[in-house]
């Protein structure tokens, strides 16, 4: 920790809210067994890839191994925020991907250890700059962003599952946060508004002043009042588990922006190439797998096919 | 006449075949009567937003009203290869959209003077080097193409009907075109491959050197080889009637390269952005109604949309 202390300076802090988990994934080619999962995993490790002094605030059970703890701690996450609980489970998910990879069946849920769950802010990490919250209850997001002291840019992820259960809560939290991250259909159901446009507004007028419009293998939208841009996914040759990407860009977004501390729109742009970048890594494997053991020089270098697949010139003067 | 033969020699010439019918669509908002539609318009009107000498082959009826005729010739399309049918019916389709305006059904489809189309490209335009071939049975398709003297790009629309009900005759066409422009689903379907990236390749594997995949409000892929280049749809506040954007799509792309006769990989990129952006106007309106007054500079304008959509900086040194 002491070199983490030293280099506090240089590293912008990133408080790292979400589920660390087990999944269990099917896919019309393979399966695994209970295998790490978790939005709080993946967004933690996406934002490894940048030099940010992360900290992920989450529960998990007395059945959570310590070789996943030392994981975390191996990439640099911090973990005084993970609590265990002696005698519960952790969170578990399984899920079956269809044969497009589009969409799928949750086959089991157990919310476990996650259904009181009552996060905790290390004191250490409370003056962290950036917040990201993962997708779980509003309250529960709400109460991560009570304990912060000086939040430049707080980003929420969120799911249809709370517009259906806890709607209120929901509007509640997202007037306290500068960016919400949300799916397509999602934009549609929180802002009754078909057009993504028309939604995007309508979502700003909540609160958020940055709605960033997640629409899978067709790509993502930012949008900031007049402002607009777009970053494609990756086209792939195959995507092998989709499973943890939509957390691995909301890691990208945030880690990138807590490492450049500029919260501009127009650092945001890079923010979003970099999280297409991250999650077009993340499904190439299943869960985590990828991202692990994902390197620098291989992201700078999906980078530039990212740059070759959309910059173009044309004279318009 | 005089003018256009005079400026000959710095506009390309482009010969576009494809149909010049009747359409009538009801969408969710409002429906029309009969209306000019037909592939062979929409290329024809996109196309006329650069400095191409194009013709038109097609056939119509007697039903066929002269302003219609009079409206191609105001936007410099030439006519002559235009067959009037003294006692035949204009093609006819009418369609309702559904919701969401990403489908439709067909209600009703009167083929009519298309059924013996017959295509003559006038001699005046037999030199042309850009051909674009709109979605016609392929065998009609092969037939322009025989009669051109000295094509430099041959891009060929089509669709899954020709898939289903005539695959040799188009397999035998795709042999002698230099693009396809199919949508996602078509691309699928004649590549048997999931992944649009594997599509292509299949795609190439069947003749085209280069593949356009159309994805709709999600925007268009280009792929050449191992090159790869994307240009996004632009999110709308609004779409009114998504009639004839695919073929208002390959009309800006045909006529963008047809004026610039670069037919390099870095121009199409060019021309898919222009493509795009057409595209974009095409949908705001019933039919052509946008396209048939659409400015210069709306369209210049909204190039510099696309570019702040598209374009960001990330060093990568």
């Amino acid at each position: 920790m002491e070199s983490a202390s030293k280099e506090k300076e240089i590293m912008g802090k990133l408080v790292i809210v979400g589920s660390v988990a087990f999944d269990a994934i099917e896919t019309p080619i393979d399966k695994t067994g209970k295998i790490l999962g978790g939005a709080g995993t993946y967004i933690g490790l996406a934002a490894h890839q940048f030099a940010v002094d992360s900290a992920v605030v989450s529960v998990v059970g007395n059945d959570f191994p310590q070789e996943y703890i030392d994981l975390f701690s191996e990439r640099g996450i911090n973990t005084d925020g993970l609590e265990v609980v002696k005698d519960g489970k952790t969170f578990f998910w399984s899920g079956r991907y269809h044969n497009d990879m589009n969409s799928r069946d949750t086959l089991e849920t157990q919310l476990n250890v996650l259904e009181n769950f009552d996060p905790q802010v290390p004191k250490a990490y409370r003056d962290a700059e950036v917040v990201m919250l993962g997708n779980l209850h509003p309250l529960v997001q709400l109460g991560v962003i009570e304990q912060m002291t000086a939040p430049k840019l707080i980003v929420l992820d969120t799911m249809n599952f709370w517009m259906d259960n806890a709607l209120n809560d929901l509007k509640r939290v997202i007037t306290k946060v500068d960016v919400i991250t949300i799916n397509d259909e999602e934009a549609r159901q929180l802002s009754g508004e078909h057009s993504l446009v028309k939604a995007s507004r309508a979502i700003q007028e909540m609160g958020p002043k940055t709605v960033v419009i997640k629409k899978g293998e067709h790509g993502a939208l930012l949008f900031q009042g007049d402002e607009m841009f777009f970053a494609p996914a990756l086209p792939l040759e195959e995507v092998f588990d989709p499973t943890g990407a939509g957390d691995t860009f909301a890691g990208g977004f945030t880690g990138y922006l807590a490492q450049t501390e500029d919260y501009s729109f127009k650092n945001m742009k890079r923010a979003i190439i970099y999280a297409s970048n991250l999650a077009s890594f993340c499904v190439e494997e299943f869960g985590t797998e990828r991202l692990q053991n994902l390197k620098k020089q291989e992201v700078k270098k999906r980078l530039k096919v990212f740059e070759k697949l959309t910059q173009f010139h044309i004279d318009l003067t």
